[in-house]
């Protein structure tokens, strides 16, 4: 009712305004095509970090292993998206480049939350100067640094936590149960692959397979990251079906 | 009707807006002209990509050799637009500028997907910044490079995927169909011709013939692009006959 | 009846703004003068080109030498224009800097299709930036370059075409009908010359005499700009009456 | 009623904006100050130009010599206006320095075409960009340049024509008629001086006198601009009277 | 009932917006504050130049010797005006600026034409750029240079006239007729100060007095600027009264 | 009736905008919150100038000393303010720099009218460019420079007078009705603050005491600001209730 | 009521504008996300500061730890915040770089009311420039600096204050009652913990334990800020449960 009468006195038409109740409706709205976009889950884990993304291509001229649902940041940080996807990109170019200056100046790798920061630091902008949308995206930003392995949330408006376990997308609160169960921090990386994928299976019934999963991961000894092959998958697949 | 309410709150009359339930619809709109636009198909084929299209010439006194519908980018990449012509052509030249930077820059060719990144870029940023309208325009952009043959769609959004074969503009629908069917990655270039001329003329039935087509391909074995001559195209569409 | 309806919801009233069925009312609105100004032709010939337009002095008090229906663009490529007449003055004026640079630039005489393209850029961003609203003129450019005769029609939109004999101006349609009848690319510089003054003489009825017209070619030979005299002019008119 | 609409469709509230039939309203409602300013006569003759203006001063306490109703622009280039005064000094002043500038870089003295051309560019541009108003100004732009003695009239669109004989202002109408008539191109500067008083006298029946003409000319054997004294214009008065 | 009909259009609403009776409204609105300032008087004498102008003091508070309506633009410069008085401020200290730098410059006291034109053009171009109202302040400016005594008055769209003498503000009209009656351009510069005063006595009723007049003047002889002094002013009172 | 009618109209809703009756509605609104600030009180001395302001804290948690209500912008100037306090701020840091500025540039102390035009101009601006509101605050500026002491008061339009004594803030008449009668320009820096005590005691009735007062001075003899301590304060209210 | 008919106006509907009463109502609107914060306290001790924050997770994935109630500006200064975090973010950076620069610059630690000054021009811009919004948060920023120990409250307008003890957020009433009962400025920074910790616990009833709050302080001898740990948190609930 109250949402009603805001859109008719247009106090959502910009996003340089507030609402009489102190409300950012764009920014509300935009947090919209994040819920819609397809499910991805983080998961920090004692030896290092996962994360597990729903590809969800219907096409079948596509070609599966094109879609990247997982993007480098840095050799040791990894990002997936749910939202906008050209959004998204734009976010993630930006906290690579973030990265490689750390890098150039002062010769270390850069921490997690730095990237993050510095990723929500865009995003608040956007939602406070005029002739800018908001980011309609939101990121689940992981690695693992000098402090070890973090897991981040980012949200439209650039707003951020650091979670144990976290899911965006579609999926979102039904994924989040399963991790409030099933999320042990004693977990390894591999326990935390099959954790997510067994997560994704759940919430996508019949419709998911390896064709369709992403798969990444930074373990804490090299600190670098590696994405599962296709044939790496499957194998997981196939050992989840027989249990 | 909920499109309708949307219109009338006039959530669809600025690009730097989200609509409450989170769609940006200047850019949806944008993707109107793509689907009024004349048809192209881009297929990868095991020893190179191609692109076949349809001009949709209708005056006679307009000069069929100068349409051009298939434009090169590099030697060893070229692209096919369905939309709005001269938005088409601000890309082209963009891409055609980024690709001679970086063989200035680093003394070997741009990689295709460096090539989509930047013009999808461009097409991002003018969905979220006030004072400019998305493009309305879809790009098919080919080529091979170190990886191989590569084909991307990128839609006015700045979108894209990477496709064994794909379609846009007019009969996009019935074309990927086709395409769905016949489609195999054994195929080789001469084999993707036949297939996308074979493809145009089912669904334009009568009214498509030699002089109404563009046919352009680069092979892996010189990653260079090859128009096909007038004299080409009549060869095949005499052959396709008898068949 | 979509056309009230998108006035109505106010699609029209922005440039930066596709209605609802991705179409671009402002820029489609800039082609309603081109259809009301004076009528001009360009012809390509086997030895070159041609322009032929009509002046449409009305009041005696103007000097008719004065009126200039043609531009030079450079010593071998020349332009006509219907509708706004300051707008077509800006866009020429900058085609003769683009063609001047070329020289300066490279020591050699600008392609055609390379001034086409410019002027096009710049009518394309009138179409997709705010601020700017879109020219309101179509142009004929026309000249002989390395490659032979060639002649080019421009749109509000900077959409281009390449034309065997095209016509612009309030009398395109019917002067287009006897080009498709009469135009052959046999014709010489004079045919093409008889061609559009008879083309004009009959569209505009009784109202068309020698002190109406402008005439303008360019040869193969030497690919220099020549502008018929008065008393050229009046030969050409006495020579077709008798006939 | 079609401008009842537009009106209320808000077409004619920006400058940047067409209307559906194609015209741009705002550079249209410029023209109507110009209607509604004081008359001014130009006059091309065998050996020079001649301007001659209505001052229409009402109040006795106004200095009448202080009025200026013809402005240098370069020894040999003489302008009038009818309009908005201030926006007329704008113009007056940008031909000024665009003659000054063209002395000092060639040390030749600019042609009127030039200063008309440079002009009317600047009026073009408050038609197509957003911020400005288009200026509510026509003017007479006159002198001898290399070429010989030359008129020209631009409108507020920057639209300009070359003529033998204009006039502007609120009794446009009446006195382009009387020139129809009357003008001859074999006239001396005193014929057109004494053409330009008698039709003013003319179209403003009694209320004009010798305290309230403005008239200049250049002469083609010295191109120097000459004002004529308040006795000159006392005497042709009187001569007149006596015809 | 036209005005009505305007505003209900909204044309007032926008300084860069003609009305389609030609009209620029937001420029006839700023002449209102001008109508409602307080009165001031300026004379050309024989032998210099005057200004006499109601401070219009009611709060006896303010200390009536600190309330400047007359305003040192140079030595030989002054000014006083009508209106927005902060306005008036922005505008006298750009004259101030503008006379320095010529003084400076050429090493010779500016012209009041030149200061005059150099206001005029900053007000009109706030009556045709966005983004800035026009100045609400008529400025009667006024002084000796090398042609002698000079009075001109500049109302808010920029234009100008020169006069004999002239009036501004609330009792304009009532003024003007008195200086039409009794001005004469034999009058001494102590005639013009007690024309000044007995017009505003008279207007102004008994509600004027010695403490509320501002009287300026500069002679021909040595071109300075001189105040007079609340003794001298009243002793002018004085004399008034006897008579 | 006319204002509500105006308010309809629209003419209230952008600073950079005439009512058709010549008022600048934003900066009459921005007015308002003056009238609802608290009370302060400037008063010129025979022997300095005085500053006496109500701080009006209410919550007890406060600390009283820490709420300035009077600025030093330099050694011999103060100020206090009435309305939005962070607009107050932005022009007190103004004009601290101003000064300086001019102590360093020119070594010597800084005029307060120098001090006051700089502000006004400010504010001026906010009043006539787009994208800027006015500011919302009235300051009293008062110190003592070459010619002596001196108190002027600023209005949001960036309107200013010179005055004797001064009151603004929500007491402002009635504060101005015991100033009227009770100022005697013969009174001490002592009598001053005197005076301004009991004022502000008179107005604010039994509400006020010597933990809500803020009182400075400037004497003549060695410009230099002093800021009264509590005990001093406390001392005045204590004779002050014995008289 | 007037609220209703100035939203119906539009005068809440734009930063830059007054609503005719002179309220700057977005403003006002960027208040309430303050009101719906989490709660923060802050403490003037005998001994230094005191800042004790809820963090009100809810979410058990969230790592408690990596919330941040309480942000580090410098060794000697603390903040926190209620209402928009990014916002908040925003203005954290900005005061450590101002800390950071005047560290640098004068190789001394920053005042902390020259953080707090620098952080409300900031916010105060916000509210007068078009093309931004007001930030939605207040601050509560704290430290000891050379003039002793220091705690002041900023809100959404710039508006700043400073307090013995204050609160913010929702619970900012309540907290404040019990602050004015129980409140000594004699308390050592232990009592001031414990008070704030007594203080959310009775307000945020059973809901508030050691994993939900933040405490920090900086002492007077050292002036370095320390975060209690977990354990140091979890002694003083016990102790305090013992009472």
């Amino acid at each position: 009712m109250q949402q009603v009468q805001h859109q008719m006195m247009g106090y959502d038409r910009a996003i340089t305004m507030f609402s009489p109740d102190g409300r950012l409706l764009q920014a509300e709205y935009a947090k919209k095509p994040v819920k819609q976009g397809s499910t991805a889950i983080g998961i920090v884990c004692k030896d290092g970090v996962v994360l597990v993304a729903d590809k969800r291509i219907l096409d079948p001229l596509i070609i599966p292993e094109s879609v990247e649902k997982i993007f480098m940041i840095d050799d040791h940080i990894i990002a997936t998206a749910a939202g906008i996807l050209s959004d998204a990109r734009v976010l993630i170019e930006r906290a690579q480049i973030k990265a490689q200056q750390h890098q150039v100046t002062f010769d270390t790798p850069v921490d997690v939350d730095e990237v993050v920061k510095d990723v929500c630091n865009l995003k608040q902008i956007c939602t406070q100067s005029g002739g800018l949308r908001p980011f309609g995206v939101s990121l689940l930003i992981t690695g693992v640094d000098q402090q070890g392995p973090k897991l981040f949330e980012t949200d439209p408006t650039g707003i951020f936590f650091q979670y144990k376990a976290a899911a965006i997308g579609e999926a979102e609160t039904e994924v989040e149960e399963i991790l409030k169960k099933e999320y042990r921090d004693t977990m390894s990386v591999e326990d935390g692959i099959n954790l997510g994928i067994r997560a994704l299976t759940k919430v996508l019934n019949g419709k998911f397979g390896p064709e369709r999963v992403d798969v990444a991961y930074v373990k804490t000894t090299d600190k670098k990251f590696k994405h599962l092959t296709r044939k790496e998958v499957e194998t997981i697949f196939n050992q989840l079906k027989k249990k």
